[in-house]
């Protein structure tokens, strides 16, 4: 669980072989593997891995294991990553006013139920600083000028980079990214949305819910591109409601559905879990 | 459970003392509730009420009990109905090649799990004649020529008048309903529909859930309207799926589902539990 | 939702007339429901009532309205109890050093969510002092010395009784309380016990599931009675497990659902949704 | 999905190279892998394989496949065999009175849902021979003489012998099968169990859970061993019930999530999706 691992995470187009090849060459560097996934998408004839190993099983640090690695991964055209555990994520979060998603990832952060950094959280509004503070991680407020969005975003941009970022969790943002930034950091980007997408677009989703008569609710957790609440979906999940649910109710046990998601959907992404395949994702649970 | 009641279903505009004159009227003559669920809509201000009580408590029938209560009913501007559940309610299902929710309402029906009669079953195809046949119900076969839908739904109205039918179930029928007969059996027509409306609308839902990586597929069961699929919603569940499910797998999976969440749609719409209100349902589980 | 209301909680013996007799003299008074309970359990002919109505309703306070109720409650033999939802509960919520349980009740608390006072925090631990202090709640540090087991139920006992608690929540206290604690609080004591009770008791309950290959774990919420672990259960539910998961991971999943089915169970009680009858509960959800 | 397959499953101390070694054999011989699923348990060391390869991509049968692989498992202490998925498993499928079991998977068997034969049903009543009989499937009815229980079991067990049966379902088959039974076809009977075991041990388990207000209710789907109920675990769910449900409505309830968790753990049966170790299992969904 919390040993010292490297994970090696591949992509590339099935062939026979290919297995045994990547198997046979950590064998032969002595990795020990705890855990393995493979898949095969059946449609586009791609294969897709998951391997991780004892990092004490090989004889050597991780930048040697991936430039021997590297002849295989030219010889099949993978798309690949080697990620170091010892190596915690750096996870950028950026809030609004809600608390619900944010609390719940910093308790998760400050019971060290997930491992990950976060060098600073950055919000519009500045009702979570005192609590985020609390936990002495920095709080960038950072308002919105409607007339200066382009300002905004600069700013924004800026503390990403100037963090040196792996993720940025969108908990409750609130805004809409723009393009150019939702293209730089593509499958780096998560985010959490209310309700069945694309179910209920537009405004009020609680609303138009509740006259409907829906009998369930739910959130999607998803990576983020330039075409809005459309990227690939990472974790969803439902809860119940009856018309006994008032719209508080509803944004309630909403709340509750949304960062259990965010939180699951985060974990698979800092544990190398997820892997991109077009618009759609494998997730190695 | 079993047991020989009346089950009086109401709904009007709330005012003080509705309960009151409705509660005290039953107590007057002597009938011993066994069940009761009240519900204030607060947008509304609307009342519904759903009163069962033993029919031996009372001394007499069930026209007398409608006639003594008529002109409380009229002082509240009550909609109303007094059903009797020594009559089972007579259902009419209508299927096409696909068996999975006629065979399990089947099941239910001749497993005394469900109380309903089938004075027939009504399908395009001759698939499952054989099957509904060993059960002794009527089979009638009215093949679809595309050209002559008009006359094809002439039949099936005329099949559905025939049987003096209460309930008309879509156990996967997969015709479009005209417009004439949604509108002749208002709150009388039970649909199933798979996955997530109106997520996937169009052909080919499963591709599509599956193109877009989605982790959650489901069924909907509503009360048929002339807008497609846009009915009242009486129950909806989903399951878990993931990237290992193939297409045949999501099919699969989503037959279970919608079997089981037209059983349970059913099941509230005979014992009189879901009360229209517009475009969404009161649902007294 | 947030509106000022009483709520009339009765549990009695059934006889006819008696739902007539109590909203006839609710629309006498001029009260205004808003939601309504019923139910008559079968097995012991008790019946339940929640009846929920706008205090502006009503030309007078709560203790006028129970002293005119008083006369119908004797006639009946009504176990009841009328609460305002003006004053809030007052919880004391005991903890020992894991803080998922209270660090979710502590957020629902501090973003509104729900709604009650949290006179203190008693913990054998200093672990949590420093976060629940940031909310500015008082927290109380009462180690247990083995050897002195009455000595420290004494104070927290007085400690109880200083705070004029209405309800205490053992939020992960992991203490057995003494019988003449949990008598002297009937009803009032709320547990949350991990797996499923008694499917694996004794110690180390995740590695006993671990070992049997179970699939699903779970939490119970339930009022403390001076048979361990056995008192009248208020919620419950499960998540889904599979051979992948550490005994780690187990831990992580049941904090998820401890805590999520701890909220929902206290949700329950503070709303006056719970009915206690012998050792069950009837939750109006 | 229903191509022609073979399965290989492989269980065995682990080392490093296993999953190199018999993935290079398999490319050796040009087995095109369509899936596969590794696991190592941490606790005991040991591995687990299951590898799906299209017949096709192999210049020769599943015999001569056996016979180059024996060395290899010979080298690695393997427990392992190789199923071909052309050929079905043989089920014969035991029940009692009640049909809810029986029927789901006779529906599943027909509507070519799920592969198998089913050389014969055996019931100690004749309840649902008829039904049986529609299906063209051999009914053998032999009733229980409390008196001569053993004769009894040898009758049934002279018919599962004579049906060359690779797996045995207890569909609610209501008897407790002698210790011999038992030993005879180890990880060969599957059982359906309703409640939780151990929650509720002993007669009239819904009772048992009403009184005790519970309100989760479930099934647990396992193999057969000597010990009543404790066999390896391959499947579970539950359903949420309240004060509301009857005995009647827990024991409907009950039948649902009997029936689908029974079909889910023959499925994976079926599929050799389930790897024995001591008394867990390791399930490749």
């Amino acid at each position: 669980m919390s040993s010292h691992s490297y994970r090696l995470i591949i992509s590339c187009p099935d062939r026979v072989g290919l297995v045994a090849a990547v198997s046979s060459f950590l064998a032969k560097e002595g990795g020990l593997l705890t855990e393995a996934n493979y898949y095969r998408d059946p449609e586009s004839n791609w294969f897709f891995m998951r391997q991780v190993m004892e990092a004490n099983s090989l004889p050597y640090g991780p930048d040697e294991l991936k430039s021997r690695f590297q002849p295989l991964a030219d010889k099949f055209q993978m798309q690949w990553q080697l990620t170091d555990t010892s190596v915690p994520k750096r996870v950028v979060l950026m809030a609004s006013k809600q608390s619900h998603c944010l609390s719940d990832l910093l308790y998760r952060w400050r019971s060290d139920e997930m491992k990950f950094d976060i060098p600073c959280v950055i919000s519009n509004h500045n009702d979570l600083e005192s609590y985020v503070s609390w936990h002495n991680i920095d709080y960038h407020h950072t308002p919105v000028d409607p007339e200066k969005k382009v300002e905004h975003f600069n700013t924004v941009e800026k503390l990403i980079d100037d963090s040196n970022a792996d993720v940025i969790v969108l908990a409750r943002y609130m805004q809409i990214l723009p393009p150019n930034l939702c293209a730089k950091y593509p499958g780096k980007i998560i985010n959490i949305h209310h309700s069945f997408l694309p179910a209920f677009v537009g405004a009020k989703p609680y609303h138009q819910a509740s006259e409907r008569g829906v009998k369930l609710i739910g959130a999607t957790c998803h990576y983020v591109t330039d075409e809005l609440d459309a990227g690939p979906i990472i974790e969803q999940d439902v809860v119940r409601i009856s018309h006994h649910d008032s719209i508080p109710d509803l944004v309630r046990k909403g709340k509750d559905v949304e960062k259990n998601v965010l939180a699951r959907g985060l974990r698979y992404h800092l544990e190398d879990r997820v892997l991109l395949h077009g618009n759609k994702t494998i997730v190695f649970e």
